[in-house]
């Protein structure tokens, strides 16, 4: 059989140029919507119904009599009931229940990934780097590691993530892709001092604003939630499949 | 007085995200464009014509008596006269002539800098990196360093360029820029064995089936034609400009 192809995407503008109806699309927003979804789950959550807008978050939790959660600028936004912090969702919360999730970035991408066909979506972030892994392996599709960044603009945090996939996988894949290339040097270059490093992003001079500084390197620990978070298009919600 | 801003735009795509109105917008390709555009200038051109089409650049070519150049695929264009070399344009037979050039990626993102309202557009290259820096750090304008890219796809040539400059005049600026802080990162990384690591890049592979491996050291060899390129948009040109 031919190799399979593996293949990084910086921003969502460019998800278009990439072609997804084979593949496994990894949306990856790791400050915070990817690391609060894992969270969720691997904490019990039934199902993650993962939203663009406010209005669609508010009247899907009424209707489902599930949490709301969502921010903007740091901030819960009105009307919902939660933040995006992983941090608000322990087990003892959120076991048996289901969340619905607006984010600026996170969200969005997983909608167009949608949109443009993917054979299939799960979503990824260091907290669940293992199992992403695994199942990126055994799977028998191309994989396309999709950065959220921020409004469109390429970030740093979401690109090592990508890297540190494609560190662990590429053996697997047959891969002509700078940006993979790119991702996985920078993962490497920083893997040793992950929490000092990200002290240095955009996203972090954003998020620090708001007290976030525990939740950021929670975010960008591996292992915190390994659980593998599976889009099921019938339902619209994310859920933890398990893993062979 | 404030400190002026820096940006990298990884590709076209991202270009519209950054305002340009008060920026110097450097145009980078690489491989070949910008490294052809400073090569011919810098051996006497008297004017470079960058046009988007080849159908613009033959009616130009033949109104002006230019030169007139272009390639896709690593041939010359059908009814154009040269390619995107830069080992065509010695001195002994550009001096004094003008040269009307089409390429895949460096002259459509110049034209859509100038379409988005850019105040000034330079074109950079390794080959004329201190020329770039040196009338960057003089000029009072904020920077964005534009990634010409393959196809609006990140590569990493144009990256590690946009990195050189970066390690060279960031103290200069405020750098708020996570694609900046990767680029300069890489360039770093890869400053001491360039000529091994474009090896791995996809370009190179597209382009060594050519034949063109020397013209591709040629273009990541700081300082073979140290020329500053600035467009006029009253001629629609580019000249070399004295710098102080």
């Amino acid at each position: 059989m031919e190799k399979r192809t593996l293949h990084t995407v910086l921003s969502p503008r460019l998800l278009d140029l990439y072609s997804l109806s084979d593949g496994v699309v990894v949306v990856i927003d790791v400050f915070r919507a990817t690391s609060t979804i894992a969270t969720a789950l691997s904490n019990g959550a039934r199902a993650v119904y993962p939203v663009a807008g406010v209005e669609q978050c508010k009247q899907l939790g009424q209707k489902l009599g599930a949490i709301t959660a969502g921010e903007r600028n740091g901030q819960v936004i009105e009307g919902l009931l939660h933040g995006n912090s992983p941090a608000e969702y322990p087990r003892s919360f959120i076991a048996g229940k289901d969340l619905v999730l607006t984010t600026t970035n996170g969200t969005k991408l997983l909608k167009m990934a949608l949109d443009q066909g993917a054979a299939e979506v799960i979503t990824g972030s260091f907290v669940n780097l293992g199992s992403v892994c695994q199942y990126l392996v055994s799977s028998n599709k191309n994989v396309i590691l999709a950065c959220s960044g921020w409004k469109d603009r390429f970030n740093l945090e979401d690109t090592m993530f990508a890297g540190a996939v494609v560190a662990q996988i590429e053996r697997h894949f047959h891969m002509n892709c700078d940006s993979s290339l790119m991702a996985k040097q920078q993962y490497q270059l920083h893997e040793a001092d992950m929490k000092t490093f990200i002290r240095q992003t955009s996203h972090w001079h954003r998020l620090k604003a708001f007290g976030l500084e525990k939740d950021l390197e929670f975010c960008v620990t591996p292992g915190g939630a390994e659980v593998l978070p599976l889009y099921n298009p019938q339902n619209g919600t994310l859920n933890a499949v398990a893993l062979g």
